[in-house]
């Protein structure tokens, strides 16, 4: 968080969803990060999580906006933070099968040695992937900047000129068929890309996915790219 | 749902929250509904539902609010609905198990008979608490109008006189010490009143309720009532 001034006017909002838990994050730069149970922790979705600086806070106290805000999402009333919202008051019913399973997805990070393993393992799926592309002679990396590459939602372009020299339509009907190949051999599920991204693949290395079992994924892309290819 | 007219220009829009599937609604009346599972479905909470009349659709279709409207609320887009979001397309991620929690609460209203049978179920709830209050000499309901008094959210006042000549601080006070008797006994969990309304007793009167559990339930309350008032 080099980039982010100490002495900021402004405030600083992390859609943390993907990342964090499975990245080092400079929380002294944030004014306000959101995150969710299920990328990282595996756990149930339909629940946000928010994190507040006391800046934020301050501007929450002293700004009303000019238009209404639905009540879900009122974090002050009458220039005052309403603090029972932090406290375990709720101001719609969540969802208790869910928290019981985020407190059990909490024990499990514990139990492996907290955040940092968590870190570690994410980090070490990303390693996994790049020494399998640097290797490939048909995929790259979407993220040419290795420093900014994400190691949860890792996303990759397929180089191979066989495969660009098909118009975007096509190069999705192929890729159709890669993911369908895997899906039935029970290998990967949805490991399609982002459906505003380029044609991609995108492979999931949070930190419950099991370094092994990225390990042994990858050769089955490979495989599943080559029998595509072959039976064009 | 007489009193709306069939030609209204407007859009009647219905919190269903807690009464659907226990009541009769008159759905030809409504352009907007909205429910949740976790009422009288007895399912899991953190998911809203809503229901649109064609002049619903058409009125999204049509009307650009002059303020910003959170993603999550969004049913339109460029004057277009977002038919996605109606037919299994998700704007944020819902929690799977939730659904197959609402699945499974919806398996068993077929299996007891569709929603005819949760109407009766809590119609026959509330017609128990009637009987009991008919004869009793300390209770009452805080809705007077028996035609409009909800099977579902079933609300009691106190209107014996040794309770009603404390002020509200004291009548919640009272009701306090009668809650965690009936908690302790592990008869009644959080029967208190909404925290906006007046001292009251608030008992779930919704399908998932079995009528045998509330005829059980009465004779507790009247044995704590008395408890409390003869040792005060």
């Amino acid at each position: 968080g080099d980039w982010i001034p100490d002495d900021r006017e402004g405030l600083t909002i992390c859609d943390a969803t993907s990342g964090i838990f499975a990245m080092d994050i400079d929380c002294s730069k944030l004014d306000v990060i959101t995150w969710s149970w299920q990328k990282v922790l595996g756990a149930e979705a339909a629940h946000g999580m928010i994190a507040l600086s006391p800046r934020a806070v301050e501007r929450l106290e002293t700004h009303i906006p000019s238009w209404p805000i639905p009540k879900l999402f009122r974090l002050a009333n009458k220039k005052k933070i309403i603090k029972g919202i932090f406290e375990g008051g709720t101001i719609n019913t969540p969802s208790m099968i869910c928290v019981e399973d985020v407190l059990d997805a909490l024990n499990w990070v514990e139990s492996i040695g907290g955040t940092k393993e968590l870190v570690k393992i994410s980090n070490e799926n990303l390693k996994i992937v790049e020494d399998w592309v640097s290797k490939s002679d048909w995929i790259k990396f979407m993220c040419e900047d290795k420093n900014i590459r994400s190691s949860t939602s890792i996303t990759l372009l397929i180089k191979d000129e066989w495969f660009t020299k098909f118009n975007e339509d096509e190069q999705r009907g192929v890729l159709k068929k890669l993911f369908s190949i895997l899906d039935k051999e029970g290998v990967a599920k949805d490991i399609n890309g982002y459906p505003k991204a380029p044609p991609s693949i995108r492979i999931w290395g949070g930190s419950t996915v099991q370094n092994n079992d990225m390990k042994a994924l990858l050769p089955w892309i490979d495989w599943a790219y080559h029998s595509v290819k072959n039976n064009a």
